[in-house]
């Protein structure tokens, strides 16, 4: 099966302009020829499509997803058959949106190395993708890393099996343990079938408090590096950062966000020098001023730094990666009385945590801060195929790289917002169905309307309160 | 169709003494005759069994089961859409263990009685029951009445919807009115198809609170007589019993039950004289001595009264009722690190709780207690029929009623273990299938076998605990 | 020592109006002659004193106080052995303010008895007081009935003195029992010192569970009287209103809670009949659109329903008491977590519950419901004193009575807000100096000044926060 | 005036033997003389002690108290105004047994200042000690670090208060701050009056996170020695262990502890090559034994590995620390319902906590695990000296020291018991009066008689249980 595109102007990730009048020649996965195609060689059987006035640019890709985020006990218990099929929503979701290839950073292995081997069989459609499994050195969903109050309501029997799903045997108890043990611990969970590793340089959050040492961070990155995978770290201070890059990680997750205290002028050279993938999660002016007016005084420095050292990392010319936790939540999360508002909650013109649209609000947040077209059209692309070491099979439009790549409407060079005007999406040299995805919606459904006794239902007034704090 | 039961020895129910050599004739759901059969006028196609030796009495009743304790978050949530399997479950194992009837006193309203009518229709097979949905005046299940604290980790959508199908509009709202408006609160709740009403006159657990006034009280047993239903009461201490007495109530709960504090004489006689149907929750010796040893002291005295109560009430003469709190809880619930040692969590030789074979408990236990052997099947069968209000159908075996009967291998007259000798469960004039019930195993069965990821898991090494309360 | 006021306008709580050029002559503690004071006889030595334009009224009354108010954690260690020093300091406040008599309805009863009895002396100075110690059936500080969270924090040791200190044997371990065991206890407190009896027709706060039945009221009731004391009830919902009225109390406390269910006429009618004492609680309209506007939708009704119960005592003509549960709270408190909004940190200026203002708020909210002038004085003064049974000697100025009475520069008649303009406060035929009060401020002072640490003080960032509650 | 002892065997911490028939001439504060005093040129006005047959030894020290541990919020607001008082009891407690000097190393920085000054200056007796304040990088009292729910409780005033006075500026939000911001802050801290630094290279308890990156760890060591004062580390882990040698600290907290993985040899010997002052918390063989029988099977590996870290660090020769944590507790404290068995409330026989004895339970333990008898000797006295940089004035007997010493019934070279046979103690050449101290009893008291009330008081029964908890 073969297919030609004809006469669009390509975005291909190469070449530092748009090419226009350009045609590009598919023949089954990947693709065989981009520019001036010899018609005379031309396989039969061709299918053409005629892109004239379109843009073309490479599968978008996303650094950091977590496609499975049903992590509150009622949606890990209602769903308790149906992991891989949340899994699998999510990756249709990511596709449907523009999204070719994701990674996961944190989330089930056995469940997420089961969705993304029938996805790779062509089994099952969905986004491509990779998958760390847990962030090595935190704990269960169910443990203090997370949320640890479900331990108090859940039973035993299901904190522990929650827990080892998630963590196994490569949690908080591995910082004990000398960079050797740690070494090995490594290299026996690479062998169980994750594409890459993600540790915890940070702890998960909100502190500076560093979990693997300078030594033991080194033995993680060799230790992944001798089996031929890449190694990224968590990191939320400028310590956990610097010595994240200082140990020779390949990306490193959420650059930008350090905290009250912005990320030193050595360190910002240093990741350049080294041409480190640097994730940065960038809010929009207007998700900026949102967050700022709706968070507790005591956040709001944070939040600005985590914007001048984006706008830094751009200057610095550091190697920039797009990423967003996107994620897809039970629609019933966000009314649980521990949330609040927050980045994940923001109205959707500007949350750049969807599975949806945050990667669209990335380009429009990243543009407000001052990043060339080109340079974000890389971030997207190519920077992240190169930092997980995928760049001889994805990232651009070129002869021999899976064929995956977007038609847009409008030109995402002029303006970021263009980046929303998909018209098509292809995969591995296949037209995306993009109506028919999700196939099945578990996570990416409304709230249920209520059930006919919530109709009627009168709470008892009061409920819980005590004299004098809500009083009489 | 119809069944010839030949050569038994039949405890009826009705008469003093067991009937030897005695016939049961059957006809469709049907008793015909009972004693001596006219073999002239015997239908054709009569199936004919020899119960030589055996011991038929009447199919146990009891005053009060839970069908439906799937009732913390992960189980409410796992089995989201199977409530009515779990209750059907239920009384299935019900009537595989000798259960007849039993009457579902606290439960979902809306799936148990659509489980209810499927029974009753014959599309399934189970135990027959009815049911009073919410007890009137306590609140859903994730308030304070139950289990408040899994509204901590609930979403608000999860906890309404959950409070809502438990209490309706029939919660501690009610407390607030008048016996005028909760009068008319009854009458539409008795519209909505249930069986019979019961209400709190004391708090649910663990106190002394009384729920509704005596006036309220009989405003509540008014309107369900006027409705042709019966009334029962929850009580829990001295003068919540006596209210509940004295507002008419055709029978009530766990009477045995008022903390540390004995029934008075008076309010004895007063239930004999009124023939109120009195539950007894009664531990056997054995049972009473390990929760002695297990719990807290300060409950201690609690039991030892229930002990004297249960006692008092045998000798006082009152309408007895068997009845246990049978339910089949989720295996993993005991693991909840809420739960401590109690009576639902006994062993099972002398738990009274359970569905399966706390009604066998409750028989010896009643028996050391001094209770009459034929007292104790009258308790089992026929006074429950009686107090429910369907003595014309129901708890002897007498012609014209439904042909629900055991037949015994030994003669629990003789010894109250004889009731675990069931060799045949006739229910509606079938015999049943014993070993095909439960047909589906969600909440009878064993906790699930570790997954993978279990037996390699590494807990945190002291998680969540702090200087120097569990310390270094 | 003898004292003549002359001139004066008297509002004697007797006549019907007011008498003007009115004299008073008090020798030693009490009123010796009201009206024409016959000059021939006066008594050597006597001071007198020109009222001439001034307004004089009984001694105000405050039929519901806590002279105890630092109840928690903190206060109740801080102030470890200051407790009778905090009582008399409260008591000096209420005098200051123009309560000469105020009648303590719950708090230690071991430390208002020596206060109490110091004031009586001549001891110290401060409003008379009568106390009742604990409520009747309700449990310690430290228990659910209260702030049962302290008890997560302190220690057993601190947590077990402070519930003896408080509930002793009157908790609600008495619910329990029979009507003759509770009347037994009732003796035996009545016993200890106190003054009369409180106990709980319903739960503390804030729901309709009924405490004791009516039997056990009526047995409260009866002890009460019978050792020549009164009886009052704690009442919450119309339902423990009633009873409360049928059982005979003298006196029943805030009356206008109901929750959300309006008194019935019946009840009201009652009321009357029996000339029940009915404590009213009422918010003036500013106070009550503040509430509407500031608490949760679900408490909102019940503030409607106090305000219509309110207008609706005043025109059933029932014997209105005035009170406020005025108390002096640490000025800390209001700042612990658990605190919200309500009527108890409502501006002060229309404020109820402030031992200082809140009886001046009282007389404000009452004119805006329609109370007749003379009502509201009469609420204030002899209606207390003959609810609780000491009409020979407090409540109005006459011949025998006690001297207590204020000296006002405007009439109180005329507008509600006069009450305000105090000029002297006269106790026991002395006139108090009310700049010198209280002696001591350990409550009624302001927050302390923070200490040098605060000053420089960063608190950690994002402290206990959790992703994605309230995030990153 | 002089004192001159004579006669005695005088271990001074210098020889590598015991002197004989030694005597030690003093005059004023210290020590002029050690061996054969020429009398000939004994001062006027000397006092002679006869030692023939007692043992002359250092003055104990201890390289880690806490003199403040009136930390549970009932004890630091009911004991408000004496903080300073309760600092003088404790160091009066530790000089009565045998510790002339002590180096608190976490508390109320300005109490503490102000506490050490009146001391130092005579104007009270007790125990020379030094000062950390805070460890830095640590959170105040209620914060996550230490006892964060005491928050829940307190007021938003206190809990700002205590954790000022704790923390200051010096918490947790330096862990955000580069190495040359953190070196600033420490700067200014001991400019604040304290004698050394203490900081957290692990969090406090129980975990592995690191605190302080090894850059910034050289940070405050550097800063520290640029002031002339000495820096140590909290230390929990391997990783946490090693990163605080390399720093340069000049000694480390409880190096035994190190969670469930043993000191690598590598680290040992980095130790001993730089003569790292190393603390040691032993357990003694009873002590072990009570711990493993008592604490959860996830704590004990630790407490095993804390043993064998023990030994490990006594053989590879690194100079050991004498210390404990020693402190008085509030007596009621162990009462907290979050208090469970931990080292701290191990029988006393074998507590190594304990400000009294926890000393002698130290050279007992570390008898067992093989330590030297004079290395024991050292580790307790000229070590710590050595090791805080005090040697000019501390850790032996010496001429040109300060005249602490013990004068011993027994040998404490033969057996580590007769450490306890304390006969007199001189600090600064004067001799204590150990019967007077403390002089006031504000922690070192038994827990208070109980109130009258308390006699009398029955507890709710049953206060909070729900069913199916700890049920019915």
């Amino acid at each position: 099966m073969a297919i030609l595109i004809e006469n669009a102007t390509v975005i291909d990730g190469v070449a530092d302009t748009a090419r226009e009048n350009c045609s590009i020649l598919i023949e089954g996965e990947r693709i065989v020829q981009v520019g001036d195609v010899d018609c005379e060689k031309l396989p039969a059987g061709l299918e053409r499509i005629d892109a004239r006035g379109r843009f073309i640019i490479p599968g978008l890709m996303n650094a950091n997803v977590h496609l499975f985020m049903a992590v509150n006990l009622e949606s890990l218990s209602r769903y308790w058959d149906r992991y891989e099929d949340i899994i699998l929503e999510a990756s249709q979701v990511a596709l449907k949106h523009g999204l070719t290839t994701v990674f996961d950073t944190w989330g089930p292995r056995r469940f997420l190395i089961a969705a993304r081997d029938r996805i790779a069989s062509g089994e099952t459609v969905g986004a491509r993708f990779f998958c760390a499994g847990n962030i090595v050195g935190l704990d269960g969903l169910f443990s203090p890393d997370f949320f640890s109050r479900a331990q108090e309501v859940a039973s035993a029997v299901m904190t522990r099996r929650i827990n080892a799903i998630w963590a196994e045997d490569m949690g908080r108890h591995l910082m004990w343990k000398t960079p050797g043990q740690v070494s090995a611990a490594i290299d026996a969970y690479l062998g169980r079938g994750i594409d890459f590793i993600k540790y915890a340089s940070n702890e998960h959050y909100p502190g500076a408090f560093l979990a693997f040492s300078p030594d033991q961070q080194r033995a993680i990155v060799d230790a992944a590096h001798a089996r031929g995978k890449t190694a990224q770290a968590h990191s939320m201070s400028v310590e956990g950062l610097r010595i994240a890059v200082e140990a020779g990680c390949d990306l490193i997750q959420h650059c930008n966000k350090t905290g009250p205290v912005p990320i030193p002028g050595d360190t910002l050279d240093l990741m350049a020098r080294r041409n480190t993938g640097a994730v940065v999660f960038p809010q929009t002016d207007a998700g900026l001023a949102w967050l700022l007016e709706n968070l507790p005084e005591e956040q709001q420095e944070s939040w600005r730094v985590s914007h001048r050292n984006a706008c830094n990392l751009v200057s610095a010319g550091v190697k920039l990666l797009l990423a967003n936790d996107g994620a897809i939540m039970p629609p019933e999360w966000p009314t649980d009385p521990q949330w609040g508002k927050s980045w994940v909650t923001a109205p959707e013109a500007f949350n750049l945590a969807k599975l949806t649209t945050g990667h669209f609000v990335w380009f429009e947040a990243m543009a407000e801060k001052g990043c060339p077209p080109m340079a974000m059209l890389h971030a997207a692309t190519r920077n992240i195929a190169e930092a997980y070491g995928m760049a001889d099979d994805l990232g651009t439009i070129a002869a021999g790289k899976y064929a995956d790549l977007l038609i847009l409407e409008k030109n995402p060079l002029l303006d970021a917002k263009n980046y929303r005007t998909i018209l098509s999406v292809m995969k591995s040299g296949k037209i995306i169905d993009r109506e028919a995805l999700p196939e099945h919606r578990l996570m990416s459904r409304d709230i249920e309307a209520p059930c006919e006794e919530e109709g009627r239902h009168i709470p008892f007034l009061g409920s819980g309160g005590r004299f004098p704090f809500s009083c009489c």
